[in-house]
């Protein structure tokens, strides 16, 4: 049994953390963490946890944790593993970091893009991406995962095998994305009211949305070569859901058939990768709870682009299934335990 | 390993049905039953299900599933399964009705309000009215379960105690329902449209709603004597949920503190039925996607009325969930067995 | 000209305000009154105004403010308005206030409800209660127009020819209400945030909403004894939109025409109450951005209930709009003068 | 007075047309044209007509109407407009067709894009594409206005002035757009059912949308040269309102600047389009019922790239808006009559 302790468990993606291993069947949870609710039953927080979780939320003590726990998720703002994190706690457990603190192995381009110094950047080296699809092996062997974001994992994920197969011209990719509104956070903001959000829809951050150089790094990987792009999130009148619509145009000579092998080859082992039939549009909602990306290219042959599309619930892949995941590699337990779920519809 | 087959499994309850079966280790599902989409894969109908279901839909032979299944699930427009159930299906396989057409025992009432023809009356008497927490035992033994309604369910459950415990008057005894838009089924009809329910609540088929002789049914076998209410469902723009609040006058003498023991001491060996701290107010939201029920009165002393309040995911435990569970007690399984899912947030 | 001050205008009644007074042919706006914004331009705030209003948002200076105005209109929290009143501001010019303070008569009941001290019971006599279609006359020669509150006027005009034609019993009177959440106003806090308010219903503040004894008092006046009631809002997941859903049972004798006619004598003459069709529902949608209240009585002849149903825009006929309609009665103009508003569908 | 009648007025932009022109002073509307609802009252399909429209529904006679009226509205299915109109009708009154029917000019692009012959090409010559901003004189002197596309509206005046300046290399011109429901129209289909779009957010007609080719045509025309371009829609869970987000490479040595000014020497004299201040992004409720169109460039240095965003109600600018706009240019009147509307929020 997998102890588990998660720093943050009073946000949607520490709920969702909690939703997920409580139905997980080799961990339990035994820290429920909080900066704004210390001393509250989690379940007066959360009423779906009512007569489920009986704990009380506890404080962010990552030193009295990690003699506890076998592993730490941190749910928490940028900077805040930076500004803690030390060999004590990576001996005594492994640490699965939903933030962007170690995502990005170029230090200058995280404080560039975040604003804040590092505060510990001798542990970005060591740091695995904790993409699944991509990174599985060192992930198994890895005591500090970053888990990607959002946007990136289901950015990355619809992208990767026309970068990978060299099938676009990358100087003319650019991201379209639109995200629930649950990818906001729990934080109390004018913005994020209800009536500011219903019957709305904009883009936001508009060429300066901090997960741009998280996606850039991990696309120039798979092309091996710098990759520079347009990123553009949209704030959808929903709870729970990433769509990306990303354009390229194709190299001469990419076909149809060509473009649907690359993303079959890819994913055809990946239980979490849906490649949809041909012509099919991803939506978000037949995703909804689960663990699930659906993917699907559409190739314009009429203006020789590739319209790449992916469909992600942003706190499941998108955040907490995919941290629990990791854990299942990191671990040594079956990759899909406790995240099975058949997405919930309607 | 009990296997199942749904006739109407392209409706919402009959998806959700497909949903919980799915996560449920001892069921399978053998015959995916439909009117609208025969030789059409399911997955295609349901895109949540796509890699998870491989099944085609087939039709609606009920004579042909009894000799391959266990039981059968009828997920169908009022008077369908009167008109064509035999002795020969209920030998073979027990049948989980989850229309109207055996809730209502006295069958001038289920004519009046239904406005049809009853066509097997003679199996009324035997089905059994599958609210689990009230019928438990005489479930177990049953070939026919009229699986309750989604009003009825919440409402009785929400209300059973006041009533069995005669601490409300009942003649002042009044149902305020509300209900998600996926009660109204997956029919296209310009009323359900997103533009007509969004951004909008109605009353509707006011003192005419068929769910009333059948909460009034359930009552007064609490009461030991006739219920007449009123009952007055509203339509809310979001997916799933179905909130009651009832208002009663209180007998004289009955205080804040028995109405509260007579609720906890009423479910507190329920699983399913979650009693509410004091001054809580039930909300959809915490029992989405599970099979919960939560319940909590308010005694207005002003007044000297009590509030009684209930919340339930109408197409889980208001339909398909409840299902379920019947199954369960049915087969001899652990009744939880498939329904322990954490209600989903946000 | 009638020149308008508006203090609160930055929140979703003072903003509503706005859009009305701009289509209003004898009002022009001169103080855009806010306590968090002062100093920063009102289409900032509200980006529909962008190019419409060039204004930047003052101060709550009411002394400043009744020097240069005709008329102020207070959309403030409970208590301010009494706080700074005085015989100064009200020789300058007509005040409309938007909150509680001058609603309820007996002070105690007042100070009792809303746990505060009242600061300037001196003005509470000559206040008149602006629910213009009742107390038409005494609002034409007003100095302090208390502007209803958003459930009390729908509750009232819902419920008024029921109890004036004394056809109800008074005792069995319960109100059920259901409002859009602009209702909940536009401050910062985690249960108005869009993920905790879309897809849920819930009741709050049941047996303890402040504007029951409101309700209770406006009654009272109609039916010439005390009104005791039961009211109980309910949060819906929508912008605008209160709807009323009232049960009480009819004297005996009174039949369905004579409910019928009540509601039709009553608002014959009434341009914004709209009387439907018998058997029809009113429906929030229809009357979105408009001051109309459509209200239609369902008599249950089965239980001896009649159903009062209405349903009216919360931040216009219950906010903005009736504090616009009590203008034009307080300055001699056209009653509907900027208030003949379609609604808007869909 | 001009008299109006409108083939198509129980569609939502038939219904929005009726909204509009009741608030026009300079209008009457003589005739409530439906195919679904001949001899209902109009109020009856839409309660917020309720007291307002006494009218009864007609049917669709044009040749009886052209007699009647100035000007018939025809919100029809695509080729109904093509098959019946003749001489008769032009020579008897003035056209504003909001169907697709005459917008094209290459009669086999409108065939091979639509999939039906065009049976009245004869009058597509004289046919005059209405979209205000660009074509203001012609329409003036119009018989016949063909009524631009809500999507091409939005898509056009966003990017207009970058191609007009020649700022853009067209090569790399591509629109993702995003609507609310109410553009997939009232028909009643399961894929625009409540549950079916509440809670998703999907691409759809993805390299194959009708308003393509509409696009390409006038941006042609903006640019002198032929336009091939990528156009993506969305459908977004909200009833109105549509946003632009459209991507480019700028030509070497233009800069923020230059592109800034292009915006606001396009439309410095143009009521109805707001060019926002930098760095702000369009928001569909900013401009929810009314005629206006937000736009704002965002120069991105990093990548070389303009995003060009939009946003617009779709039914009112982009539908019956511009309708009565170009009704006010055709028949001489204050081209902003009965559309100074100020946005609804929230």
């Amino acid at each position: 049994m997998v102890k588990a302790g998660i720093i943050g468990s009073t946000g949607y993606a520490g709920q969702e953390l909690v939703r997920l291993l409580l139905q997980h069947k080799e961990a339990e949870i035994i820290w429920y963490g909080s900066k704004s609710y210390v001393d509250q039953t989690f379940s007066s927080v959360f009423g779906n946890m009512f007569h489920i979780v009986e704990d009380v939320c506890r404080g962010d003590d990552l030193h009295a944790l990690c003699r506890e726990a076998d592993v730490i998720f941190t749910a928490t703002p940028q900077g805040y593993l930076a500004s803690v994190l030390d060999e004590e706690i990576l001996d005594a457990c492994k640490v699965i970091d939903l933030s962007a603190d170690f995502r990005i192995k170029d230090v200058d381009v995280y404080e560039a893009w975040y604003g804040i110094p590092h505060a510990s950047r001798q542990f970005i080296p060591e740091a695995v991406y904790g993409l699944c699809e991509r990174n599985r092996e060192e992930i198994r062997g890895a005591r500090l995962v970053a888990n990607p974001g959002c946007y990136p994992t289901c950015s990355v994920l619809s992208i990767y095998p026309m970068v990978k197969n060299k099938y676009i011209d990358l100087k003319t990719l650019v991201i379209d994305a639109k995200s629930g509104t649950s990818g906001a956070g729990r934080g109390a903001k004018v913005p994020n009211l209800y009536c500011e959000v219903n019957e709305n829809i904009k883009a936001y951050s508009v060429a300066s949305h901090r997960h741009t150089p998280e996606i850039e790094e991990q696309l120039s990987y798979a092309a091996g070569e710098p990759v520079t792009l347009n990123f553009t999130p949209h704030l959808v009148p929903m709870n729970r859901g990433i769509l990306i619509t990303a354009y390229a145009n194709l190299k001469p000579g990419v076909t149809k058939e060509m473009v649907r092998d690359a993303y079959i080859q890819a994913y055809k082992d990946e239980y979490f990768v849906r490649v949809l039939d041909e012509g099919t549009c991803p939506e978000t909602r037949w995703v909804e709870g689960s663990n699930f990306v659906d993917v699907c290219p559409n190739v314009d042959e009429r203006t020789g682009r590739v319209i790449m599309m992916g469909a992600m619930d942003n706190i499941t892949k998108g955040a907490a299934g995919q941290a629990v995941q990791n854990m299942n590699l990191m671990f040594g337990l079956e990759e899909t335990e406790g995240l099975r779920l058949v997405p919930v519809f309607p």
